[in-house]
């Protein structure tokens, strides 16, 4: 069985992280907060697809990156919003030829972790189509879908996305392989660039910003200028990607995005990732996405916001 | 003297009413709430250009449009909000060939009082350069500024404008004709469309928006969008405006339009005379404004969850 680095305990580390060490992965966990919790009470997820624990006993958890045994692979479930400390808060974790598989949202991720950590092997990056959410320390509630899609950034040996897809697949995990990443980071960004950016600047979860006429066309436009970009900069996504997206989301339980959720906590946002990157790749290749552009704004006024209160206490 | 209805008892209304009343013109109001108040305890403008009282033994207010005297001038100080009850609230109080002066914001506004009082002589669209807030019945804060330009709607007799500028000017009010009232009237939306709603989105005030680039920057964006419509249409406003709005609201005391008071009052918006009219005239020349498109697909999702709350209790 390959052994997994899990750095970043939130809902996404957590999730994949205990079912890899449920099926019997030698799992390590690196957190910057909560690791007592987690070595005194173990894991646990509350899930629609049947609860799961592991047992403090069980757990490896370390404070400090460097501390962490040599593992196969380390998985990245770090908000982007940490970025900038890819090499110090991973870069430790990762032994020559380690798979680095990247478990974040927005575009450039995979590059930015290949340039912190030039001794990895291969650069894997994952998508989640999930809903959960961190409960507390070490106890995450998974409330619906579970999808991992993954595929290797660059030059990397595609071969270490197929492992990690048969992994997640040994652990009950619906997990794909995707011929193409880039394809991949923007479909998922069509439904997060709306949602994620609309939840925070309206205060409303997917069902009623769906249910009201005017949010559920400023949605539907928003999706179509990411597919136009998409397009535009070379990664074919369908035009209908859009309502097969409305009509996923309409099914879903009422759900808060996690952007939603990190501007409640009072945590920074994913801005850089899931808006700055895409707008940045949208205006390279001539096809602007000016209702992107402006929710982006929005978010980061109210995240300057953020950041001037915690200032001033 | 000539003698002026005022139908809206708003901080318009009562501001510029107020003014014409203590110039002697005969004044008459027609108010749908705070009639009493009026009546029992007059009028109060507090003004930063020295206060204003009109004691109540001088009102006439009126509930019933049909039993105002017959004026020389009408003015109609009505939130856009009601528009389509217009021949209601305002047409009785329309002597044939009296002037009707439309004191509101938005796009369209002049043609709706036109299509409902055929015998007005003429139509006079004015804007208010203001910063003013009703405080309670009868009682206004005047915080700033005061202009009012004016022009006359379609075919109506040029010279009514000029009188009822003279009348402004004849109050100490800084009052203008305008050649062009279309143009007039879309150099106002290059203000209030990026201010009113995002103050009401981002709950923030001039200064903050200002303060920010992000907003600072999206503002600029949306009055760019404005001016570009404005222009596509045939109503010429110069590039450079938008520089000018900027300078002009940064030397401003930090204001919440009237939209956002409305809003967080429970009052509907005016989206259709600041937004939709204006969205609808840009598309019709070839110039949508996608920007401006997304702010008020916002606002209609805040305006609908406001009725919502509205009949639920």
């Amino acid at each position: 069985m390959r052994s997994y680095t899990v750095v970043g305990a939130g809902a996404i580390g957590l999730l994949y992280g205990s079912r890899l060490a449920a099926a019997g992965h030698p799992v390590r966990w690196v957190v910057r907060s909560g690791a007592d919790e987690m070595r005194a009470a173990g894991l646990e997820v509350r899930s629609v697809d049947g609860d799961l624990r592991i047992e403090a006993a069980a757990m490896d958890v370390f404070d400090d990156p460097s501390d962490a045994p040599a593992s196969d692979v380390v998985v990245v479930a770090l908000k982007t919003t940490a970025n900038e400390h890819l090499a110090d808060l991973v870069g430790p974790a990762v032994a020559d030829g380690a798979t680095v598989a990247v478990f974040q949202n927005g575009l450039g991720v995979e590059a930015r972790v290949r340039h912190a950590m030039p001794q990895a092997g291969a650069v894997v990056g994952a998508m989640c189509f999930v809903c959960a959410h961190r409960r507390s320390a070490g106890i995450v509630d998974h409330l619906d879908y579970g999808a991992v899609t993954a595929g290797v950034h660059g030059e990397s040996d595609p071969r270490a996305a197929v492992a990690l897809v048969d992994d997640l697949i040994g652990t009950g995990t619906e997990a794909t392989i995707v011929a193409d990443l880039a394809v991949a980071r923007w479909r998922k960004l069509v439904w997060n660039v709306p949602f994620n950016g609309l939840s925070v600047i309206l205060g409303a979860t997917t069902d009623a910003l769906l249910g009201a006429p005017a949010t559920r066309g400023l949605v539907a436009d928003l999706m179509d200028e990411v597919i136009g970009a998409a397009n535009a900069a070379g990664h074919a996504v369908a035009v209908d990607f859009r309502d097969e997206m409305l009509a996923t989301t309409d099914a879903m339980a009422p759900y808060a995005p996690s952007m939603k959720l990190d501007h409640e906590g009072g945590r920074p946002m994913e801005i850089e990732a899931i808006y700055d990157a895409p707008l940045d790749a949208a205006l390279r290749a001539g096809a602007p996405m000016p209702k992107v552009a402006a929710v982006r704004d929005q978010l980061r006024f109210l995240d300057r916001r953020h950041v001037v209160a915690d200032r001033h206490g």
